[in-house]
């Protein structure tokens, strides 16, 4: 129904002078009253094409398409799918100066860092590179974000690994491995089909609260998890809880440590906490925190090679197989239990990943101010993970520190990518063998580095003071990741954002207007406290569509409205009320059942003797109201364009007593 | 938030007259400009006790209750529990002499239609009566509603063979009745819960258009089912679809049908459609569709008996036993497999009685005009079915038309089920033996005419006009129960309603306002085509509150006004755009993904030079944009009271020139 201003409307500025002079009133006072307008009819076909339209195609993704020859609409095609065919042609060396810059800083940060998430997700460390080989290329084809990383993520892989686990133990190694890669397929499955069914608005019902939580509660898992590498313990629970890990950890403290292990994780932990601290307080050492993993990796391996410390029960990365991705299409399991388990796994995983890769888009588009569209984008994400189950990765998605370091390392375009891509080419290649002698606390101490800031306790405290509901939110995703498992967590995530939309579907608010001094705009009492009532008078405003999950709340609520100001007026001695004027500007809609209400309503009022108003009813509402017959039940002198004119109305004299 | 107004306000109209005059501008065309008011700071305990009274407690029902003795506060208790303490002893002849003509009347049409809905349940005839005789009974002490009629229904009875029949074949005639109170005692415990719980909004999720639907379907499901009896098949399908009864009912055309039968039940269906049109076309002869089904029994069981048709074929009721209710509280399954079936059955089947009850009990006292509390009512219906549970009942609920009957005969109050009662508990005492001979065709002839009604295809035509997404719901729901099965009739309906519900929080409706000639007010320009653009400014209205749902949408919608208003302006060689109003009257609430967006949002605009401003933002929003700071950010100079203000504020030209 809201579409688009057609063009009759064109000149109206320009008109404005001269219509309507006709219907001037005399008097200064009383305002000129203007009928309520009904909107022209519009055909069954074009209501529904609007509503698909508005619902599914917000953002007119055809919109260039309009008016071009074929040969066009091809390449424009081409185009929209492929952005980079878009770009590719404006391409500058000068940009690729940026781009080689900022592609080898996130290629030195998130070589280690592929390392330690392919263990949190239980695989082999290679997988981690493999996933940061292929998907970066495959995206940088696709996808329209200019400064997003791609790659393994903190939390999908600690989400990937805890579901995969509770299917099959990790040390069932081939079929844990199948089950991964199916699990990475049937996500990349689930973010192309939101993109095409362009049902990306479902991703917006995980609340930003939530997310924060739930960020907050991984990061604190993660950590724990990693109390495994930094102290060297050997036998560490496979539960993710803090109540399970900390028992853990204690339980083996008096030989489960390792001192050496301690020593070499800690000192690096705080190195890389320093150079973290660094580069967030001056924003041009960005690359030291970039580069401080790799350069632990490099010094710590070189010293426990010197030193051969792994001889005294530090553990080590041991071997990471050389040469790129094999292929892995014949290990996804399209049959058998395996496929609904891994189906389920990766619809969860898929639509992780893709919440917070278009959270990244968006905010760096923000920054830049251009625009990402999230159906595309899902599309390209989904296309990247299917290629990349084939291709022996797991779930990859865009990482939040490595992108911010993209983004500040001057990236201009995806080649950025393209470039890490090749750094991990090349270290796959030739260099994996020398990570042998890596010790594995150095990186669970670059892991622990990483996740600390999706730790966000100022967006927690923001959230508290904006939002109460919202903090619910947020801490109960939080305590549930926690204390419970990342599923749990999630889950509390899902239910209490829907119980607030619920929330906002029965109980809408409603307020007692009253005139302001001065001016003919009536406003919430509650608000202006030096806006007064009218005698005789109930303006109640109803601040939502009104439809069957609130038509009988709203229609109490009025009723009840009704006999509190019936028991004011009497306690003060006020003439009884004759109208209750209903001021609907923000009920954009009803429907059959707010019809119902309305007329409950007026019945019930009209048993106590006081006459039902209307003020301002929009476009959708005044319709239906019409073909409801409602309004002529009312009376159409009942219904006004604004309170101000039902006031005028019927309570001219209360308006002129004031000086 | 939308507590009570407070007495602060009380003298406010009298005050009206001296206040603030000395701000007061001279000039009449320049409106005094009025700040935007900021609402008392309300601890987080009193939020967060308003928004929990509003959703659970929004009907005051401890109202009555304040500041009253301990033991007045007792005697409330009790009347609040048993409302029949508080009418009884103001009970007087004149009303019982309504009640007992209603309660005769309610009885003579219940008893024939209870053999015939136990049927419905695949249940003996004699559990139908049951079931009238002791819900009737608590629900008169503990109900609120004065006009209801309990007993069975035909929809519950239908969907609880249905449901029942899937678990349990019903000629297994004890473990079936086993299930049956086990199912009627958790409907039972969820009415009771949901009361408790004040829960009870949650009925409201199941739309009117949906239940229209589901009703229509289910009347033609029944109907069809009847065929059976009425054309005196033996063998049935099992299946409630269109097809299989169809199918079923052809089979059998040339040997199954019993032609006597036909003849019996065709003759009295005619005669029962008759009474019920006389009825319908003179409010007076109400009675005659009320005792034609009691007249129908009486002479076919009589002329069944003369002459001996039951040898020809024609089925007869046979036996019912005699004597009223045994208990059956050690037949509820309280473990094993048939317990969480039996919960699963009693708690939609206690929901859609629910949703009948509560449809019922509103409707008729709009009628009358008194208050019905939806929660206490569930506790009532809730009470009364798990008694009935141990009592040999299966669920009962409200009847519409018995209920319908019940009011036009007069009734007064509950008595009236009291009486119905009393002659179902003498019918079980003295007469069953006497319905031997009673035909099957004569039920399923007082079924189809007593479903009849369900079928609302006036109801389908207005939802039609009104709304067709609401038209959607309702022919899926319809479909669903005619094509499949109960279940899926009803699930399609919950999840169109809820898609509905989902549409209208992701995708709010947002506007372009235009300024109405000869005024200051500012309107929907598609509404009214009079309404004029201010060059240089666009004005946005965002019609709902901005949460996580549709914070990135409405970003998002905004800036594409903006595009197209840009567009727009340019064509028609008028000046850039250099303000965008937003009109945030209907924004009641903003959430931190909210905050975001309109950050991002200001963002955008400042890079494309243009400046946001927004407009009459509610208690909640001006809160909350001043504890996350964006009132700084944006800066208080650009939030104002109303459109007109910023106008003025902004471009004071473009209003002068208006002649």
């Amino acid at each position: 129904m809201s579409g688009r201003v057609n063009d009759e409307f064109t000149m109206k500025e320009v008109e404005l002078a001269s219509t309507h002079s006709s219907r001037r009133h005399s008097s200064g006072r009383i305002p000129y009253i203007h009928k309520v307008g009904q909107p022209p009819k519009q055909s069954l076909l074009a209501e529904f094409t609007s509503t698909v339209k508005e619902t599914f195609f917000s953002d007119e993704p055809l919109r260039s398409f309009k008016d071009q020859p074929i040969s066009k609409k091809f390449i424009l095609g081409i185009q929209a799918i492929f952005p980079i065919s878009r770009w590719a042609r404006e391409y500058t060396l000068a940009k690729f100066k940026g781009d080689l810059i900022a592609g080898l800083t996130i290629a030195s940060l998130c070589i280690p860092q592929d390392i330690g998430y392919a263990k949190l997700a239980y695989l082999d460390p290679k997988y981690g590179l493999y996933s940061s080989f292929v998907p970066p290329l495959v995206y940088a084809f696709m996808g329209s974000s200019r400064d997003i990383a791609i790659g393994p993520v903190a939390v999908v892989s600690l989400l990937l690994g805890d579901l995969l686990q509770n299917e099959i133990d990790h040390e069932d190694v081939v079929p844990y491995r199948r089950l991964a890669f199916t699990a990475t397929f049937f996500a990349g499955v689930t973010q192309l089909a939101l993109g095409c069914l362009r049902l990306g608005f479902l991703i917006d019902f995980l609340s930003h609260a939530a997310i924060v939580g739930f960020m907050g509660g991984a990061a604190i898992t993660i950590s724990l998890q990693q109390l495994k590498g930094l102290l060297g313990i050997k036998k560490f629970t496979k539960k993710t809880d803090i109540v399970s890990v900390m028992r853990s950890v204690f339980k083996v403290a008096h030989h489960g440590w390792n001192w050496q292990t301690i020593v070499i994780g800690v000192t690096f932990l705080a190195f890389l906490l320093l150079a973290k601290y660094i580069g967030k307080k001056k924003k041009k050492f960005f690359w030291v925190p970039a580069i401080a993993p790799m350069i632990s990796v490099v010094v710590s391996t070189f010293f426990v090679y010197i030193t051969r410390a792994d001889k005294d029960g530090v553990q080590i990365v041991k071997h990471i197989d050389k040469g790129i991705n094999p292929p892995s299409a014949d290990q996804i399991y399209f049959s058998g239990e395996y496929l609904t388990k891994g189906f389920r796994i990766g619809v969860v995983a898929g639509i992780i990943a893709l919440t917070e890769a278009i959270a990244i888009g968006r905010t760096f588009a923000g920054m830049k101010d251009y625009q990402i569209d999230g159906n595309k984008e899902m599309v390209a994400l989904g296309t990247m993970n299917i290629v990349g189950s084939m291709t022996s990765c797991y779930v990859a998605t865009g990482s939040f520190s490595r992108s911010a370091v993209n983004y500040m390392a001057g990236c201009n375009t995806a080649v950025s990518n393209i470039v890490m891509s090749c750094v991990v080419f090349l270290t796959l290649e030739f260099i994996t063998p020398l990570f042998k002698y890596t010790p594995n606390a150095i990186l669970a101490s670059i892991i622990i580095a990483a996740v600390v800031s999706l730790f966000d306790i100022e967006a927690a405290i923001l959230i508290y003071k904006i939002d109460k509901f919202d903090f619910l939110a947020c801490l109960g995703a939080f305590l549930g990741v926690v204390f419970f498992s990342v599923e749990i967590g999630l889950l509390i995530a899902v239910c209490l954002s829907f119980a607030k939309i619920i929330l906002q579907v029965t109980r809408p608010r409603t307020a007692i207007l009253g005139k302001l001094p001065r001016t003919d705009i009536y406003r919430n009492i509650q608000q202006y406290p030096d806006a007064a009532k009218i005698p005789g008078v109930v303006i109640i405003r109803v601040d939502s569509a009104i439809y069957f999950s609130n038509s009988n709340y709203i229609r109490e609520r009025i009723l009840r409205w009704v006999t509190d100001e019936e028991e004011h007026f009497a306690e003060n001695n006020l003439p009884r009320i004759q109208y209750v004027v209903v001021e609907m500007s923000p009920v954009t809609d009803i429907d059959t059942s707010g019809i119902h209400a309305l007329e409950d309503l007026y019945r019930a009022l009209q048993k106590r003797e006081i006459q039902l108003v209307l003020a301002n009813p929009g476009p959708v509402v005044i319709d239906k109201l019409h073909e409801s017959k409602f309004s002529e039940v009312i009376g159409e002198s009942n219904i006004f364009l604004s309170v101000a004119d039902a006031i005028h109305t019927f309570a001219p004299k209360t308006l002129t007593e004031e000086p």
